[in-house]
């Protein structure tokens, strides 16, 4: 038994009503010392309990940040965030999430409050103050190595319907950009551990620039970058979000396996913001300009040249013209 | 200064002389107690060195072991196996390899007297005693993720070439087979931990069944299973064996790298004992028969069907039929 758990599940549980320690003893079997000293560490923890000589113990609130037990409490997923391991600070979700993940079970979250070496797509940087959702999800499906495109698809999908959800509409900019009003707000880095043949593991990784100030940034990334709090003006509750978004996540994961993938990408062409656009795509070895019109099964991008002919990116950088 | 190379590259260059403590000592400005000190850490390597009382040390032999001093003694390489992390046994070398990847140097080599978890393709159990080469190296090219294929052809044929070095002829069974008389002797697991558009690192595990006495071997394997020593009667010198292979190694990753993948497809095709022969191919999904008649830049087999039809395959169990 988790008696941290069951403390703090039933000080709310009494809503604004005092309960006293010597309950919560009897409740629990265990002495009101110990009661006191799971209080004590709670409130380290940073829960806010009002105690009262006589009366007891009072939840006042929870402390903002992303606690296994909050996003557990009331999380409707089936595997999807069922084992979290979460720190205040770490190197990067995704390395992370690699390093554990032959031991991890299908659908395990890595998550912190700041990532201190965050990583976006090519090495780059990818700053990750407190106020963010920095996480990671470890999957092991089934599939060939090539599927992460199709998988990257879909997690852009899944976060855009959790903004949805709370209220905010974002689209997506291939190939993985989410984007308030073309402004970025979440990047999402797709890793694979792999052999020939099969999948040893997946890593979805996912940030979100959430309760960020802009001026918390660097200059340079004010021009193309947002928040969802600059552009909501208010700080989002951001356990409702991940709870939300591991719950569209675990059903968009099973549609997708269940071979049902032309529903997300149908959906991703609804999200799009670069179909029908004129972009100009710079991979590692070229840079096309031309009209996005399609997007195929496997992630790539169809690119009509001026000349007619069509071209296919599986990967780049795309600037809108 | 690496104290204990330095004494066994003196002891050895000496030959058949014996070389005195305090000649060693005054070459090495250490005391002979240190001298002998480290003597007592070599022998306990396994090295056979002898003493004499008044005349000193001479060395006799090193220990029938693939210790990085041996191999990197005489090594040709650049860059493979300079960097070489040893243990008597472990897990398996594809697993620590990609524990150590993210450190480690392009070229790098973690080699093992036994793997105590060996694994082949498909998660299959892959029996590792000692005498055997077990050992990956761990990549870090700029490529695509899906070039791995390419990369396990390429390292077919290396090992297929550093056998002839030592004058035993082997051939190649699509995809990953090295094989004497039809049976198998080498099998490759090439593992990726990729991004969608780029390799963070490939490892190429190499797994030889050197010198292994078939009754060590389970019953079961000796149908389809041989080794080197079985096949010549000898006991081969794995050192030597290693370094050819490095060597080779380097060599055809140097020519893949340069855009040269047309001459290892070309070599493959000539070691191997696939092509133009009736095979079952049996993947996850289905199970197809006909002649192999090609294989294509991917790597994927090419299979013509009774109706004429072409069909490729990317990976697979091969029977031959």
């Amino acid at each position: 038994m988790d008696y941290k758990e069951e403390i703090i599940g039933t000080l709310r549980g009494t809503q604004d009503q005092f309960i006293s320690g010597e309950e919560l003893a009897d409740q629990l079997h265990i002495s009101r010392t110990m009661i006191w000293k799971y209080i004590k560490s709670l409130r380290s923890e940073g829960y806010t309990i009002e105690s009262v000589t006589n009366r007891g113990y009072k939840f006042i609130e929870a402390p903002d940040l992303m606690l296994p037990r909050e996003i557990k409490k009331d999380l409707k997923t089936e595997f999807f965030g069922k084992q979290i391991y979460y720190y205040n600070e770490i190197d990067s979700t995704n390395l992370k999430a690699k390093e554990m993940a032959p031991e991890c079970v299908d659908g395990t979250v890595i998550i912190t409050e700041r990532q201190l070496k965050g990583r976006g797509r090519m090495g780059k940087q990818w700053y990750s103050p407190p106020g963010g959702i920095w996480f990671s999800v470890i999957l092991k499906p089934d599939i060939p190595p090539d599927h992460i495109y199709r998988l990257t698809l879909m997690a852009g999908i899944s976060v855009v319907e959790a903004l949805e959800d709370i209220g905010i509409k974002a689209r997506i900019k291939w190939p993985n950009d989410v984007t308030i009003n073309e402004k970025k707000v979440c990047g999402i880095l797709t890793e694979v551990e792999a052999q020939m043949d099969c999948v040893n593991f997946v890593i979805i990784g996912i940030g979100i620039d959430a309760n960020i100030e802009m001026d918390m940034l660097p200059a340079i990334m004010r021009v193309s970058t947002t928040s969802l709090k600059e552009e909501t003006g208010n700080d989002i509750d951001r356990v409702l979000l991940v709870q939300s978004l591991l719950d569209r996540l675990e059903k968009d994961y099973n549609t997708y396996l269940n071979g049902n993938f032309d529903l997300i990408l149908n959906r991703w062409k609804e999200y799009s913001s670069t179909l029908n656009r004129r972009v100009k795509i710079v991979t590692r070895f070229k840079s096309i300009e031309g009209e996005a019109v399609g997007i195929d099964h496997d992630g790539a991008l169809v690119i009509e040249m001026d000349d007619g002919t069509l071209e296919r990116e599986i990967t780049g950088t795309c600037i809108y013209l």
